[in-house]
């Protein structure tokens, strides 16, 4: 039995033997001969330590310390739960008070190949279709390089070896026609249209269009092969360059992503659950999940609360033992739960927040059984790449 | 080779052998002695039967036909696509006219099992975190109840038997106190709060939260469990009526949900490849995506294009043949691309349409590579229900 009291003037603390005990598992924090202690580890030491409380004559339960701090610490049960499951790792957890300096080890960036896109002019005719959001190139000879050569469209079917139109979605036509001199037909008003057109058309009806046309620009331009990722439930699939649909890796075997890129505009708000849902699907089959987001100026950064630091496991000599606040933290944790939500630009001030502190970034998601699960952030270096990059990792601490 | 004539004035039209090949194929409609084609069927007798166009003395191709009719027949290449796929797997397909009527077998309403729930009243003070969106239940005897019984929470650790501490959201507080008698105490300001207060609450942040609940409540006074869907980036899972989280189906084994219920309020507008994303996660854990819409009153129907009915096979003897407009078709099919919106509002008024017309609904998603996915929809029966609920499957034609 560990023995708290509590004061709601003062706080909640601990006294000897009992702070002791606390102390050298890292709960809490000592000023003079009182061990203090914040509301989730006053929680997690009622709910799971066996701990009692005392308030003057009266003994506290878990419910009223809750009733007690919730007046003050607005989203404490998120915390609480993030918390909780840390340290029933075996893993320490502190609350972050922002000026924490961690022992980021520099492999954390991972440093992507990029290879410059020299392409001929396209010289043919596109036909636009903008209520589709498609256009058609006809001449076999520029359709044929294209689609091969470059992976850019599809020709005739996709995987059959029928027809010989190319299909060129929005971003491939605007690339083309930005980039490689394609001229472009608008099929409506029968008049040549330039790549801000067709942009600024799609742009009227799909939000966000310009954002992802950007990343999809970025990793083009680097020599990377780029297309939809429907079928993975992200925005595309990436193929590092040199990828083609006919000529395989090894062999003449079909040619397998292995990443695909999600998008996140600063200006969007997603619900914590649909932002997982897209990187739990790239989880499914196995395939990395890049996060792109633009790079934020001096004014788009936004405080949101980053609740914890967070310490893994070192190996001593044979023997992997966990590390403790002398060791330096490696995670900057954020508590958040299924139904709250995360804008572009709050999650890169986090992750902003992690890279000043020398932290890698975790979002722990508590769901709605309180079951918790955990992304790590490693950024990703992609020259002369114009919006940040990141490699979203399911993890188990 | 196939002729085809074309005039701006008229349209496109084939004659004698031609018309006669074409017809046999179910192409096009005969007036007179011309057999006249919609452009996504001319489309496709062009790019893939070999087709060839006469305009006076010019000859016209893929891109020229499409640059004409484009300018007349919004998202044609959607259209187009859609056609093609369908055609491409020997199958028959139409325009609609909105007047066709279906050979639909009543087989396609699926009944499921309802069972009412009877609980006595909760009795006991649960602690209202409003912040986190999450309460507390301390008395053990109560908290063991619900959670055994009725699977209401989460009872300490999630999958693991330690602390006594039932944690629930706030679908399951709200259920509790609204139709079982539970006292709830925000923590907030120290005082009772009543089932819509809490509700009123939740719904501030957290958009469609009535929305959600009332598709909760349908399933779980039908005696339904329903939890957390994060796991498979959907609303909820759900088990049929008897489980629960320590008594399996057979032997003491943990039992797996087969169904995932997924929400989309009538308000809602969606990308297609954010909704076809929900439904995919639930098909890669071979999971029965099941959707859940609030009833539409008149004024809420939309005239959302559906642009196809569709035919699949029959068997004849021994051998399976495709079925032709004389069978009655199957489908109501509508084309949508990737990058195309569709609400709740408008998903539903295809439903009531495929309904009228005795047909099965499919959605023909075009991805930006011009692939396409189905997903037939099927209608639940589940009784009482105030929402409608629909079996979500992927197909293959």
């Amino acid at each position: 039995m560990i023995e708290l009291r509590f004061d709601p003037k003062k706080g909640i603390w601990a006294e000897k033997e009992d702070a002791d005990r606390l102390r050298n598992n890292s709960f809490g924090e000592q000023k003079g001969d009182k061990l203090w202690l914040t509301p989730e580890e006053a929680l997690y030491v009622v709910d799971l330590q066996n701990g009692q409380v005392r308030y003057g004559k009266k003994s506290l339960g878990f419910s009223d310390l809750l009733a007690e701090f919730a007046r003050k610490e607005p989203r404490l049960m998120v915390k609480y739960n993030a918390y909780r499951d840390w340290r029933d790792r075996g893993l320490i957890i502190k609350r972050s008070f922002g000026s924490s300096k961690g022992n980021k080890r520099a492999s954390h960036v991972k440093k992507y190949p990029a290879k410059e896109m020299k392409m001929p002019k396209a010289g043919a005719r596109l036909v636009w279709d903008r209520t589709s959001a498609m256009g058609v190139i006809e001449d076999p000879e520029v359709s044929g390089r294209l689609f091969s050569d470059w992976w850019l469209g599809q020709v005739g079917v996709y995987k059959q070896e029928r027809g010989s139109i190319l299909k060129l979605n929005f971003f491939e036509t605007v690339l083309l026609a930005e980039h490689f001199g394609l001229k472009v037909l608008d099929a409506e008003t029968g008049k040549t249209i330039t790549a801000k057109k067709i942009m600024d058309g799609v742009a009227e009806k799909r939000e966000f269009a310009k954002t992802m046309y950007q990343a999809y620009e970025d990793w083009r331009l680097n020599g990377y092969i780029v297309k939809t990722g429907f079928k993975f439930g992200t925005h595309f699939r990436i193929y590092f360059p040199g990828a083609s649909p006919t000529k395989g890796g090894s062999g003449d075997k079909w040619v397998h992503s292995k990443h695909v890129l999600h998008v996140f505009p600063k200006e969007e708000k997603l619900l914590i659950s649909e932002w997982a849902r897209a990187v739990r699907v790239a989880h499914g089959v196995k395939k990395t999940f890049i996060l792109g987001m633009p790079k934020l100026t001096r004014k788009d950064y936004v405080d949101y609360p980053a609740d914890f630091v967070a310490y893994r496991r070192k190996k001593v000599g044979k023997d992997w033992i966990r590390e403790t606040p002398k060791d330096g933290a490696r995670y900057l944790l954020a508590a958040v739960s299924e139904e709250e939500h995360i804008g572009g630009q709050e999650l890169a001030s986090l992750l902003k927040k992690a890279e000043l502190m020398n932290l890698n970034l975790i979002l722990s998601i508590t769901d709605r059984e309180t079951a918790i699960t955990y992304y790590a952030l490693n950024k990703i270096n992609l020259k002369g790449a114009k919006y940040d990059y990141y490699e979203i990792e399911w993890m188990r601490p």
